[in-house]
């Protein structure tokens, strides 16, 4: 048997954790050859139902199941932590500008960038779920100075599922058929699933689709807008979803994607022309644990223009970040 | 591939099931082989927040997820479904009697039965959780005359991995370490954990524990009682891990106990002197899909004392639903 890892997460009592632990003790994320330790970040006042949350993972009996260690303190929470997952963030409330927004998140992200710089185990690899995503992802980066900016992704694995299930769905094919899908960008409204450079069975994507404005008038602002459509249905948002595309993300990472590349968010080192100190979703493979952007997708009129929304964007998070003493 | 089974969950759109679907989906109860079309069923005003929870599950992206159906008709939910998980049920309220507790339940079990038998695929397993699990179960084969009565389980799982997870902690030894750990009789507080007959390393349990009154003023309240222990400290019931729990047992059902006994309840058929007629938690083992009670354990005069409790529940619930006419 393997020696066991150290993996973190913060957020642990809320929704996502609660999809996420079980799952991660059982294997699905790094395999089911290797043990786990799981230390729990939450804030102090959610320390007693985390405690309700660790005496459930108890009752698993997971053979996998090292060890759980829980704290309010980052410092101790990512001590030698090998996998780091940022779940707990502040969400966006009612009426609350981007500044606040990011404010409140920079109160999270800065610190915890802070304490896996000091604390995390050197080769730590960190996930940020949390949103706004990317730009909680550039605010850890950039206080974490003992540590590699290409140490810290942001996730895009929701959005790029949501676009390979509703691409499936369209045209009756299986998901794993599907290959190449990106979606660039920014984890948010202004995101860019790409259907140019992705293949079905080997065939270009958008060539299969019969319908000249199901692409635009349908695919992309359903996949966009997929997280208000479940909150309406469900009555709460995303929680396993989101879990389910986490585990995606860190097991492609960790153990190497297995189909082509998938949507990751990282720091841009200038592929395709996108401004270097942003987290940008690229389409990225994993091999022995190295994610490398891959190059040489065609950018076309129609897709230049969608990703340079969504680049302005994320500027734009950066400028405000950046105004608020964040970085 | 092999051909996809259809799997049937009740109560999908509750707590139990969030936690329970997204894990079947991705593999881990019939394996990383089994394609699987989910059939879930729900009551009418719960619909809409189920097809929040299937859109999610669409968004997994999960390779092995087949299909999905939804339904308020256990008439269709269950039409050719091979493996039934009955998790929704009607719980306990403050000051409920038993006979309104049974009878409410009557109302859920009595028809499922009914259409199990007459639309599953003549060789369905069928896993109780919904509680009182045993009772549930007995009044749902009761109903089925087109099945076999040993094709219906209830689930004593949660109180077997809670119980392992106790004697593992204070052992300080590895769950995998304990083996024929058995929860006799009901899933309730007079459930009896038998450290008698579990094995530590091949060493009896019971041996192993130095302090001589752990067993019976720590250990066996804590297993009992850990369901309100959790709900104390999470403010929410056990789900993730009663999923667990489902997960585990459907597996060891569906692809054979790995181990040597784990606890199941199953119609007994005069093992060990209880009664027939009951469903009642024995050590079993599942070898090539087919469950059996394992024999020849010893009953010694504390665990018989302990028997006859949980027995003496169960024939009264049994008694209960029979003069509510549900037999």
């Amino acid at each position: 048997m393997k020696a066991p890892v150290r993996v973190a997460i913060t957020g642990a009592a809320g929704q996502i954790g609660y999809s996420l632990l079980f799952r991660i003790a059982s294997g699905a994320m790094l395999g089911p050859d290797q043990p786990i330790i799981l230390q729990l970040l939450e804030i102090t006042p959610a320390l007693k139902a985390l405690q309700g949350v660790v005496m459930e993972l108890q009752d698993g009996a997971f053979p996998l199941l090292a060890g759980i260690e829980i704290s309010d303190n980052p410092l101790e929470a990512f001590r030698d932590t090998q996998y780091a997952l940022l779940v707990g963030a502040m969400p966006r409330k009612a009426g609350m500008e981007r500044g606040d927004l990011l404010s409140a998140n920079g109160g999270i992200f800065k610190p915890q960038g802070f304490a896996l710089s000091e604390v995390a185990d050197r080769k730590v690899k960190v996930l940020v779920v949390g949103n706004p995503a990317n730009t909680n992802a550039l605010i850890a980066l950039k206080n974490a100075p003992n540590l590699n900016p290409n140490q810290f992704h942001a996730m895009m694995r929701l959005d790029h599922n949501r676009a390979v299930a509703q691409l499936a769905n369209h045209l009756k094919v299986e998901v794993t058929h599907i290959t190449q899908m990106t979606v660039w960008g920014n984890h948010s409204s202004t995101q860019f699933p790409d259907l140019f450079n992705c293949h079905v069975n080997g065939k270009s994507a958008i060539d299969l689709i019969k319908e000249p404005m199901w692409y635009e008038d349908y695919f992309l602002p359903t996949v966009a807008k997929r997280g208000a459509a479940i909150i309406e249905s469900r009555g709460l948002s995303s929680a396993a979803s989101a879990a389910n595309a986490a585990i995606d993300h860190m097991r492609d990472w960790a153990l190497g994607t297995k189909n082509g590349s998938v949507s990751m968010a990282v720091y841009s080192d200038g592929s395709y022309g996108i401004p270097s100190d942003l987290m940008f979703g690229f389409p990225c493979e994993s091999i022995n644990s190295q994610v490398i952007i891959v190059q040489g997708f065609g950018i076309n009129e129609f897709a230049e223009g969608r990703i340079k929304i969504t680049t302005d964007e994320l500027i734009e998070e950066r400028d405000t970040i950046l105004s608020l003493g964040l970085l």
